[in-house]
Order: structure tokens, then C-alpha cells, then sequence
């Protein structure tokens, strides 16, 4: 049994070494990832009882995927194992002016071809207070949208309590499809976690006044975010938003913020020169998990989530690596990055 | 124009460095391969004026499989892009009693998309004289057969000699299939490449008395399959055979087979310390095709052949990296491998 | 609960890349290993439920070391924490007539420190069948072989099957220490895996015409010595000895040979062409406990333990990396090692 | 036939890996690179029709730097082979307060002994409309810099645009040689690309109140240096200057102004966390013989031809590896290197 | 016979690759060093004569260690060997709001056994002018403090200079026995480095006014901070400290200050892009004693030892490479950092 | 002073990282060698004290080159700075069939350019008792040439024994040229190392049945030659042979022979699996000075001279890295390779 379940894609990352373009690359680096499985990871690494729920093909390199969830402590055993094959993603790191690109090719991966009846939900959800997902795995394929029905279903029944990264990925599906999928879900949910821009492209809800490229974050604008978005689903008792500022491909600012009945919380902003900014989203959604599981205010939940994505465009890979202690540090320090002799 | 036409698949090639099996890779060396691309590589790289046909997607990875061909000399300029993605190839190498590893992950490539409409057969077989695929092409999908056929019925219109490597691969198609297809292409074909148990599996032709594993190879026995397969395709005037005896993962002997109308012509055996067996078929294949359009006579063919796959046996990658003048060097030498100051 | 537990040392081993030596490095590639957890890596990889005992200290380097033995899906939920610091091994990699080095750094390392009391021994051992540890964790600490005796005796009351791998290091105790320790302990055990040099060493039991270094292996020579040891130790009823011909530090001729009630047989010989000989001993005995669990006859048991340490020969690193089903089809080829596709 | 056609020194370029000193590397990365040959890669990238002539040793390195060149689509048919030798130069990357060092060893290289007779000029300019070369081709030797003026008389002969990168390098030759030589050359010119302190060292001509490390950019000083230039060479239809504040070896800022009939345009400036900063100036050259040749208005030039230089900042090695499409996308975002998914 | 001598340990350090964190590597880079093995080789890098004391193992990795040392120019003929083993540090490098992390693995190393009667003080200090050491050398063992209070007592007789870089680390000593310890050491010092924190943590004086993390150092501050110090310690000279600003684990600023009897001089302060802080303190020390040793004016010699740390910060290793010209083209470039061609 | 002076080129090596081509690589490991540098570095590997001299350039790499020398023990203090660049040789490893491939970049290296008023010959001599040089430094340039005769004439008026390897390399000089000078020199010298086939090549003078590629040596071919030899050059006391047989490019079957008064003395001949086999001749001639300065008899001096240079087959790189207790260790197992811990 898991506290936490998280439902998705997990793929294989095949990343150009250093800043290597792809027409100069003759290798890989190469790690797992995918939104749930990040946030699985995450969670784990703070000491949480995480489990990750998918569909990965039988063989050595499927093997090889569940076997770095196993180090990093995240129970598998869950997994439906069949399907044709993973799914994969290129990246090429972006640097200065120039941006970071990602080839996706995850067509025809084991998870498009889940089938509901492949899911022995009482044993997945024995004990399980969390359950997790975001709006990548609604638009995979149909199959993969229904299991994801089956699931929230399942977990209300059994009041488990539901979160959504909302995750909009136009190359996935259409603004109209998502819109109306995601209506759906989300209505279906207790958590939100999404970001100024894909409440208005999904959603139509726009942020009035949030200054996103600005110095200064106004909690207002994203209170009214938030209640626009309360309104339309009666289920969410806490919607979060990451901000993220684009200096360059390697300065970013990054701060979060939380809305819940007791108001709108704004966490410290982190101005970050990046490792890696991939899974930074997922790994807020963990951190966020993690408090509200171990009842935070949401004063200390929003910086703790904040503290580790901040943390996690440090790391190389989708996974974050840092404990809670970690996180907690950074948040005393403020990151002045002293070394730990 | 170019001398020299092949069509099929090219893909990328990931490899586990070193001797890492998938369990212990983060990370791959990366290469582009396939059988007429390896075949058009060898046979620019003896000097010859080569063409490749194939379709690639429109995206940067494709861009560096084009201009990892344009390094080597190969022409790409009739290379179609469209399509979904590109065929990859996973593959951990073997050593000793630990075979070789390969995980094929090519459905849906761009290849089994490509339509005759985007055929220009004028275009490509302007000035050409050699035609040539192999059997895997003709398996990939009935779209890419069409396309296959399309171009060797155009090949034998022009009188283009048309050449074949059987290589049979059981997971993309069953014996009934192959043989009904592979009966039908062979018998437009001038020369046949291929090996004892292929055209057993195939064709049901057996070699009396070839004894693959022992340490003599049999002319006559051979020269037998020749005859047997020269009476059920007319129209082949050369008929090659490779021979492999596996001692283990990092040593093999190889030994090649040329029956034409002058006789049965065995090249000299070589032991090989495996670097790289991938593609020491099709570097056999280059360098037959590079004897015949050059005139040798059957007995320098086969050598230049034989010695040819034995380089690539030393060499990282699928495609060969070798000069005409480093393969006669070869022939003179006997393998003896001298420091070359 | 686990079917199989393991106890002893897992050190940190930092190993020259390629064939530096120690003058030339300037970086090491990292792995975990030590006998007993090289045994429960193996036992996971065939598909067993084998759990390691050891003591850590509590820093990321162990953490990394636990994170990899539940990558091989090894249980590690026994493992103690504490103490100072891990153990660790330097490793030079040897060729031809150079031999590899070994460095050991192991003094003080945190299971020298383990106590008793803090082994929960009904916890660790509830429904286990097979127990398993080596001459060298006898010789680490007066407290590691408190520990052992502890663990053994508790394994002798739950009737448990001990197994006792010899492999006496000279640099850690004497040869007279090493007699009375472990001549006690083998009283204690139900299955000896050892040598013929160290069975002279240790017990100055010889195998009679045990012609160690010539073509041939004797098993009439082999029956004698395990007789001798029959004698000496009554609960014996298994006795495994592993026979390695050193060509060179590339080439190593291995044969395995099972004496039972049923008689000595004795496996195929292998010559391998070595990666990464270090644990090969230890796949063995994983491969032997594996087919005794499994009621394997006893040709079947040296047979597969004979090939399970063939193929660790040709892996990097400590850990065995392979399944029952590659060790079952070493068995049938006979070890040619063509590529599969 | 080739549009445009440039003729210079290509070079072997070895730089330490990372950040690592001279002092500590036991090895290199490699590429190729040299001023003009970096200019024909940056237009082939841009899709342009584009032709490198020098000459190069007939040895696997120089085959290896002609691949390369192939790779990146320029055309290579007209380079020579013959000669002593490549030209290589070492490479040391700079960070923070520590400058990047380079040591040349380009002495003796084959294009130093190129000889008039070997240019067959008809086949070289065949349908070409532009001509580049660069000051450090005139600084090699007096047989290159006779070719150079064959060349350059050539293409006036038959109206093809000329241009020139002023390029002064010290080691190469003295300030008066080079002023004797380049007054001639420029002459000659109808596009010049230099900076303001070039301009000041060879022809003594300064831009007055340009403020290089200032804030600002002054147009009218650059207006003014410009008047000054095209009073000295009349056939100069277009002038461009670079501008670079170094801030460190790790952040500079970089912009360019244009003076044309029209004008004097500068170009966004740039702040720039640098991946590699050589060849920034000739992927900058690429940028405007490119926009010009597409009649590119000169704002549209100027600003082509900045962010393609800016871009090249963050790509390791002398090429530029960057569509037209890239470099547009930039002048769009600004440079905010969101993640392109 | 050396000019200088330092003592203390010499550890072997190995670091994750990049930025890879402890959980992530399967490798790790080596190199040596220690407070005053860096000092030596910063000395030897300017091309001052100095001698490394310390004891090692008698192994390849305690030669391959005095390899390095000799190959900076350090004199390594009186190292000591003997003992088990050499001291380890393991390090995972931080970036941006992540902190560097130390695992230090040096107990039992072979230093802590040193003994007096090793010691051949004559032949060590034969001609010598200078002698340094650090505070950590004094907290390692009794034994090796012992050795540490000869060696000082030597110098003095001799009448060469003694230097301390008072360098205190919590990990290995209480407060209280370093106050203790480093009060009788320093009152035999000549030369004091420091800096504001130890000064207050170890002998409780403190820097009024001295606002570290501000933009502005204030000379009276440390003034009042030396005078303090001058007061306790009667033998002092001169008194350095260095100042630290961390930004985050990506930037620091720098500045130090040296007080001598003809007033306190600041250096000027530098923003560094970090390539490898550790031994940036060592590489301090070094340009001290160097400056002051050639008679440079205060004011010379704390621009000159603040230039060749900042140079320190970008060079990865313990170990300073750099000439005395190069920290003096610093000073002269103010940190511009152009290539220099 | 030293007690062992060679004289000759030092270069830069750079080699393409495993079995790359020169076509595949983007990247060179580095390190240094040549002839007279790999007898010195032997030397002092065997704890002799040994000087290099030669001439290089005055910039970092060949300081990296002179670091590299100090770390291996060897005296550099007389190695004289100057001139215009370090010799390069570029370098492709070789697999069983494929040779390996050498480019050398050595024209206008500062040692062409040494002059004898740079040479201090009673500073570089001083309590020397050996001097060796090779026949490549003999070809190099006449300034070289000239140089050599000084030191050689320099040796023999203080008594000091003269070793030449004879190392022709038909890229640097003519037969005749290199005959005319060579029986100049080796008049002059007192021990000889050479191999059957320079012996022809040079002097005519043939092995009358030597049959090198067979299984066995013939002592008394040797013995003649030996004689012939000895004939010929007056002085000369031993005269020495290697004896290569090439296998393949992996696989080498390697012995020595030893002529002195005493007789014709052959050692064990060794069959190798390479690692690297560039400077194993080097290695020869290091171990047969060693042992001849050493009092060993000839048939110790053999087989240690033998098993030293087989050693060095096994070593990456032109330098030898053993010491006098492993070539003894060698001497003793046989070269089986068991793992040493």
C-alpha cells in the first residue's frame, strides 16, 4: 500500500551532452521521466510512501526505467508491464538566447494502449490518500483518458484526495479538446496546480493585473485567478500557480503561489541560473503534496514547493534529487549556496 | 546521377558504451545504420559515385542522419522527407559467451509511409547502373514493397543490374511471407547475396555437405546452392554467400563465397577480434558491387569482398569506414596489421 | 520477508577507466560490490526474493549504494545505519601478463562496528530458507563475527540452510585465524563453496591429481577432496568448488564442479575472453543457491551456477547483470554468442 | 555552381575539455574552423548555395575537416589537396576573470604554399555572386596572398560582390605590413565588416565618442567612422562593425551596426552568457552576406545578422549551427529561451 | 633546500562529474589536494621554490599523488611515507541556490601517525625562509600536532617566517580546543590569515562595522579587527583576511585585506563566475607569501594574492594554475577576460 | 647530476579515443612520447636516475609536456626552451586486421633548430654513466645531427657507455642517408639495439635463418648477425634484438636477444594481447640499460629488458608506467594475471 499515486507516462530522455546541438551530437545522455513520474520521485525523496502507476513495454529498457524509479524509491510494483513500446523524448539544452528544443516521439507507447480492465484498483488505491495526474496523460489517447476516468473515479469513491498539473501540451491535442477534457477532470478534482497563461488558454480565465514578466508578483491578480477558478469547480480547496520569468534559456525567475480558504500565499522569488529546468513544474507538484499531506500551513507549503523546484533546476534529469531536509535549508538560507563541509 | 542507387531504412543507432549492458547504461553512443544505407556508405567510401533512397521525417535528427551520409560521400539529394519519425535501433554489445543485444524500435518510421507518388524514377536513375536493396526493406511494410517494386521494375526498364542481400529478419515477417515475396523480387534480381541458412529458411535450399562450423569451407557444396538457386532464378548471373562461424561474442571467422558462370570462388578466411560486427554484411555487399561494376575478375571480387567485411569487423558503427587502397592492403598483407608509420 | 538473506560488506569500488593504471588516472568509474551483496544482486537478477544485511553509515555515498541495490531489486529494508565511514576498494584493471591491482581502504568502514543488539533477528529472518556469508566477513571485526555466529545460530533454530562461501584474503587474517574461525563456522554450515588452493590453504586438505592448471578437469580428484571435507565438517551436504586457469589477465579458463550425495559432476569448461572478472565467484554462488532452491539435480546446478559466472565475466562491475533465461540459453548455445535481434 | 564562394584557411582546432587548463588536459575535443570556412558553414546553414576554397594535405585529418565541411552542406569540390600539412590551433576556454588562450601552430600549413596555377578561377566563380575572404587569409604568406588577389581580381572581372573581413591578427603580420596590404585589398571591396578598433590599428581611423563599453551605442559615431572609410574606398557600398564589451571570459555583450546609402542602423544588444564565443564574428559576416544576397532592407540585415552571431555564442566550436528560421525566431522572442516543445 | 615549506595533509578528492549529485554519479574525477599541498603548488605555479611536508602511504595512489605534486614543480623528496592510508574528500559541486557539498573520509590517514622522530628538521629547513600551515593541520591528531609545534619551533630558531591560515573547520575539533590550541600556535606566528567569522568563532573577536555581505568593505573595520588581533598575538606582522560574499553557489564576490604596520589595504573586489571555489583560500595564501617574500608593497601584495585567488575560482581542482604573469595581466586587465590570440 | 642522459624528440601525441578512425573522431587523448623521452621515463620507473634532453618550445603545452616528464620522474632541469613549435603525431589504433596508423606533424620542431652553442655539456654530464639516443634523432635535421655528434663525442671522452637504437623510419631519410650516418654513429657506441630487418635494411646484413615469423627463435641466426655486427662497429660490447611477430594488430607475439662476450642469450617470448604497444621497443631499451648498469648477468638483463617491454604492451601510451618489482613479479609468475590484492 502507498500513501500517493500518480498516474502517466514515463519515457526515456535522450539529452545531447553539455550544450551540444543535435547535428553535433554523437551520443546521449540518457534518464527517465515524465510529470507523474517526476512528481513520484519527489515525493519518495522527501521520505513519502509513493507509488507510480503505468504501462511500460517488456523489455531491457523498460527494465532499466523501472529499476532508477526503484533507487530512487518509489514503489513500482504496480506497473502493468506489455504494449509495443516507451516512449521517447530528444533534448538539445538550450543556453543564453538560445532555447532548449524537444523532440517528442511517444507515439505508440504501452500507456496509449492501457486497457481498463488491465486496472486491479483495490489493490492500487489499499490505503492510498493521494492520488495524482496531470492534463499530458488526458490527452495520450482515448484508452489512456478512460483508465485516467477510472482512476479519479475510483478515488473519490474512496475519498482519496485528487490533484491535477493541469499541463497544457498544444502538440498533444487541440486548445478545444483540452478545454473540454480538463472541464471535466478538473471538476473531478481537490487540487489544482497550473500557471497564469494555461488558465487563459484552456480555461478562458485570465489573471487581471498579474505583471508576469515584472519584478513584483501581485498576489491579488492571482487571488482573483483563483476564485474565477473556485467558481467554475465547486471541488478545488487548493489551487497553486508556478510563475516562471524567462531572462534566458540559463536565468530564469521562479516563484509560486497558493490559494486556498485561508488566502493567497506568495512565496519567495528565486532568480536561478539552470541546470536543468525540466520537471521543475513536477517537482513544485511534489513538494506541494508533501505539505498539504503533512498538514503545512500554506504559508510553509508554497515555500516549501517552492524551495524545491527551485531546488530541482539545480539537478540534471527530469527527477528531482533533494531530500525535505534539503528543501528545508534552502529555505532558512535563503541559497546563498555556502559549501556544506 | 549517380552510378549507384540503394533503398531502404536508415536509423539511428544507440548504443550502451563499452560492454554496458541496458541495465547499466545512462547513456548512448550514437550512430545512424541500416543495410542499403551501410551498402552506400562502403561503396562511396572505395570511391564509387553512390546514392541513397529513402524517407525521413522533417525534424533535427533526421537533418543529422543526412549529413552524417553527406560526410561519407554519399549523394542524398533524392532522400524524401515526411513522415512521423525516425526507426531506432537499441543495441549492448557482446562479449565472449554474452551475445550481442538489439531492441528495434522502427514501426511507424518514415519509410513505411513513403508512397510511390514521390517516387521521381527519372530523377534518381538518371545515369544509374546499380540497383540495389535487401530483404528487410521488403518487410517493412506493403507501402515501402510497393515502393520497392515501383523501383526495380524502373531499374530493369533502364537496364540497371539489380542486386539483392536476402537478410532475412523473423521479427518483422514470417518464412511463408518472406518466401512468397522475397521469390517474387529475387526473380527480377542479377545477383543474389545471401547465406546458407537464410536460403534454407527461405527458399528451402539447402548446401550438401557445407560444413558451416567446421574449419575448411566447401566449394563444391556451395557451388551446389549456387546451381540449385541459379536454376529457380533465372536471371541471376552472381550469386554471393557470406559465411560466419561464431566462436564467441569477440571472436568470429568469415569467410565469403562468389559462384558466377566462371565457378565457385572462396576467399580467404579471416579470425576476427571483434570491434563492431554490424554492417560487415553489408560492407561485403559494397564491395562486391564495387568489384563487379569495376570489372575484377570473380576471384579479386570475392576477395575484395571478404577483405572488405573484415575491415568492418574492426571498425565502431554500422557504416565502413575504408578505402579501396586500405582493403587491397588488406589482400596483400594478409591481416598481419603492422604499425603503418 | 525475503527467501533468501545475505550478510557481509558492500564497499564502494573505484576502478581506473578502461586499462589506466593508477599513475594515469585522473578519474575512477564507480560501482557497489562485496561478496554477499554481489550474491543477492545475482539471486534478484534470476527472479529470487533476496534481501542483503550490512551496516552503513548514513552519508549520500551510502545512500547511493542502498539506491543501487534496489535498482537490482535486492530487498535493503534490513539494512542497519551508522558508524563512520564505507569501505572501499581501488581497482586497476589488468591485461595480458599485466595483472589487475586491488587497493582496499575497509578499515573502520561501518560494519566492523555492528553490534548485536542491533540486529532484530526475528524481523530479518521471518520466512527465510537460505542464509548465505563468506570467509571474509569473518575476518573484518571481532564484532562483524559476533554478529555472523549470532546470525548463524539463528538460522541453524529456523532451519535454515547455511551457506558458507570460503574465499580467504590473506591481507585480512592469518592463515592459523583463519582455520579455527573457520573451521568453526563450516561445522555450522550446509553448503561450502571453495577452491582447491584455498581447501590446502585453510583446512591443508588436498585434492589428490587435481590437475589445476592442465586441460582437463578430474573428478575423481574433486570427489576425494570433498570427501575429505565431508569428513571433517558432517553438515555438509553440498560442496561447490570453482576452477579458474589463468591464461592471462584477458583470457581465464572457468569450470565449476557440485559434489553431492549424488556424486561430483562437474560443468562445462568455459574460455572466456574477460571483461570484468571480479564477482564471478560470487554469481556463482548465486547461481548454485538459485538451482538448489529450485530442486535443480545437480548437473542442472553446476551447470547453471557454471554459466551464471561465465557470464558475469563479461559484465562490468561487481553486480551480475542477467536473468535465469540468459543463463538457461548460455546453457543451450554453448556460448557463440551471435547477435540476437 | 556555387552563389557564394569563400577562400581562406580551415584549420584543426584542439581545445581542452570544459574548463580545464592547458596544463591539465590529456586530451582534446576537436573540430574544424577558420574564418572563412566559418562563413561558408553559417551560410549553408541558412540554406544558401555556398563553396569553401583553400587547400588542404592529402591525409585522413584534412579528408576528416573535408567531411566535416560536407556534413554542414557547403561544397567542397574546389578545394585543393596537396601540401605539407594542416594548420592547427590549441584552445583553452576562458571563465570569469580568466581569458580564453589560444596557441596557433599553423606554420607550414599547404595553404601557404598554394600557387596561382592551381585555381582553375572559370570553375570556381561559375554562377557565383559573392566573394569573401578576410585579412588573416592576407597575413598567411605571399603565395596566399597572391592567390587572394587573383581571386579578388577575378570576381570584380565578373561583377561578383566582394567582401572582407578586416581581421586584423597581430602575430600574423605588423601593423604596417598589414595596412600596406589591406589598403590595397579593401580598395577592392565593395563590402567591409571591421570594428572600431581595427579600424583605428590598420587604417587610423576613429570613431569618434564611440563609447565601446558603455551602455549605449552611439550610431553617429559609427556614422562618422563609416563616412571615413568610404572616403578612403570608394567602391564600399556597405559597412559593417561588430561591437563586443567583454564583461568576463563568461558574459559578453555584443551588438553590430550596419552604414549603408541608407544609413546607419544598429542592431538589439545583446547580453550574452557565453558557450563558445569564437567565430561569433564570421557567423555574424554569414549573417549579412546572407541577408544581403536576399535584399534584406538594412535593419533587417543588421538584425539578421546580430542574432546570428549572438546565437553562435552559445554553439561549441568554430560553425555556426543555426537555420534562418532560428535566427528569426530570435529576433522575435528577444531571447527569452523558453523551452520549445 | 626550498625556500618555503608548508605541512599539513594532502588528500585525494574526488568530485561527481559536473553537476551530477552524489545519488546521480557512477564515476568520479580525481585530483589531490589540501590547505597547504595548495599553497605549495600556487608558490611553485609563480615560480617560487617550495617544499611539500606530510606523510603517505606507501601506494600507487600516494605515488600517483606526489606524481602531481612534481609535475607542478613542487619538491617532494621530504614527504614522509608510511601508514594506512590517504585521506579522502568526496564533493558534489553546487549551482545556483544549491550548495557544494564535502564528505570527508580522512580518519586514520597517515598524517595522524607522524611522529617527531621522523622528522629531519635540519635537512627540511636547510636554507628555508618561510614555513606555512593551517589551522586544520593542528586539529587533525595530538600526534600530528606534535609534529606541527616542532616544526614551528625549528622555524623559529631559524629565524624564517612562520604563516597561518587559521582555517577552522567544526567537523573536526570543538570551539573550545581550537581557541586553545590556535592561541598558542598564532602567539608564533608572524603572518595571520583569516577571515571576520573565525576571527569571531575562535578568539571572539570581532570586526565592528565590518558589513560582509554588504556592497562596501570597510577598511576601519578590519583595521580595528587586525589591531585586535595585534594585541593578543604580539609576533604578528602582518594579518590577512579574505572576504566572501556567496550570491549563490554559481557567484561569489571576493575581496581581501591585509594589514600591516603601514595601515590596512583592500583589494580591489571581484564578481566571479564560479569554475571550482575550493582552494581559492590556498591560492590566497599563496600570492601572500609570494608577494611578501619579493618584497612587494602591502598594497601590491593583497591586489596580487586577491588577483590570484580570483584566478583560482576558475580553474577546476584544489590545485592554482597560474603564473605570476597571469595573476599580474589580471591586475592589469581588471578581468575582462578577451581571448588572448 | 644524473646518472643516465637521452637525447631526442619529445612530441605531442594525440590518438583517437578507443578504435575510432581519424574519420569518427571528435576528439584526441594526449599524452607525450618519443624514443629517447620513453627510455628515460622507463629508467626512472625502474628507480634510475635519468635525464631527458631535447628541446622544446616555449609556451603551456610544452610545459604540460615537461610536467608530465617530472611527474614521471625524470630529470628535466636540462631540457633547453626555445624554437617554434612541439613535434605532433597523430595516431589510429589498429584491431586485429586493421593496422594502426601513424601521421606525423614534426617539421619545424624546436629541436631541428638545437645548436650546439646551446649545449652545456659539462653541467648536462656531470657523474653521468650512460648516454643513449636513437636513430630518429640522427634523422631529424643536420642542426640535430650536429648536436648529437657533440654529445656523442662529449660521452666518450668521460668514459661514458654509448647505447643507439637504431629506429629507422623510412619517412625521415633515405637508406643511404641513414646508412652513411648510422655506421658513423654506432661506430661510436658501445651497446646496439636493433631487429633483424634494420639490420638488412641499413647495414645489409642478414640473420642467415632467422625465421621471424616462425614459433621459435634461432639463437644461432642471431649469433651470427650479432657477429657481423660486431665485426663491422669495434666498440661495440652487446648488441640487442627484439623481435616482433604481428599476430594481428591485437595479438603480438614478442622476444628479446641479448649478444654479448658471454654468448647469445634469448628470452621467454611472450604473446600479447595489446593495449598499446607504441614505446615498447622504448621499453626494451630502458629495461637492458637498467640491467646492464645494474651488474645484471645477460640473461638476466634479457629477460628483464623482455618482460619490461612486454609490460609496456599492456600500458596506454608511449610511457612505460612499471616499476622494477613488477617486471621481477613478470619474470617469476609467467604472466598468468591473476588479480593481486
Amino acid at each position: 500500500m502507498s500513501q500517493i499515486v500518480t498516474f502517466g507516462e514515463v519515457m526515456m530522455r535522450l539529452q545531447t551532452p553539455l550544450y551540444k546541438r543535435f547535428a553535433q551530437a554523437d551520443g546521449f545522455d540518457m534518464c527517465f521521466g515524465g510529470g507523474e513520474a517526476n512528481v513520484a520521485v519527489g515525493l519518495a525523496g522527501f521520505g513519502a510512501d509513493a507509488a507510480f502507476f503505468s504501462k511500460l513495454p517488456e523489455n531491457e529498457l523498460a527494465d532499466a526505467c523501472v529499476a532508477a524509479l526503484k533507487a530512487r524509491g518509489v514503489e513500482t510494483r504496480f506497473l502493468l508491464r506489455g504494449g509495443e513500446r516507451m516512449g521517447i523524448y530528444f533534448c538539445e539544452k538550450g543556453a543564453a538566447q538560445r532555447p532548449s528544443k524537444i523532440i517528442y516521439d511517444r507515439k505508440g507507447s504501452s500507456i496509449n494502449d492501457i486497457s481498463e480492465d488491465e486496472i486491479d484498483i483495490e489493490r492500487l488505491f489499499d490505503g492510498t490518500k493521494w492520488f495524482h495526474f496531470s492534463g499530458i496523460t488526458a490527452a495520450l489517447s482515448e484508452k489512456t483518458l478512460n483508465a485516467l476516468r477510472v482512476l479519479i473515479a475510483g478515488a473519490r469513491e474512496r475519498c482519496i484526495t485528487v490533484s491535477c498539473d493541469l499541463n497544457y501540451r498544444k502538440k498533444l491535442w487541440s486548445r478545444e479538446k483540452a478545454r473540454e477534457v480538463m472541464t471535466e477532470l478538473v471538476g473531478l478534482c481537490d487540487v489544482l496546480i497550473s500557471n497564469e497563461e494555461e488558465c487563459k488558454d484552456i480555461f478562458g480565465i485570465e489573471a487581471a493585473g498579474a505583471d508576469i514578466d515584472g519584478g513584483v508578483v501581485d498576489p491579488e491578480a492571482y487571488a482573483g485567478l483563483a476564485a474565477a477558478l473556485r467558481k467554475k469547480f465547486k471541488n478545488l480547496t487548493a489551487i497553486a500557480f508556478t510563475l516562471r520569468t524567462s531572462v534566458s534559456a540559463s536565468v530564469n525567475r521562479w516563484a509560486c503561489i497558493l490559494s486556498t480558504k485561508d488566502g493567497c500565499f506568495v512565496s519567495k522569488r528565486y532568480e536561478i541560473n539552470i541546470v536543468d529546468r525540466i520537471g521543475a513544474g513536477d517537482s513544485f507538484s511534489a513538494g506541494l503534496i508533501f505539505s498539504l499531506l503533512n498538514k503545512k500551513s500554506p504559508r510553509e507549503a508554497v515555500e516549501f514547493a517552492a524551495a524545491a523546484s527551485c531546488l530541482k533546476h539545480t539537478v540534471e534529469g527530469d527527477f528531482s534529487i533533494a531530500t525535505a531536509e534539503e528543501v528545508e535549508a534552502l529555505i532558512k538560507s535563503g541559497g546563498g549556496g555556502r559549501v556544506q563541509r
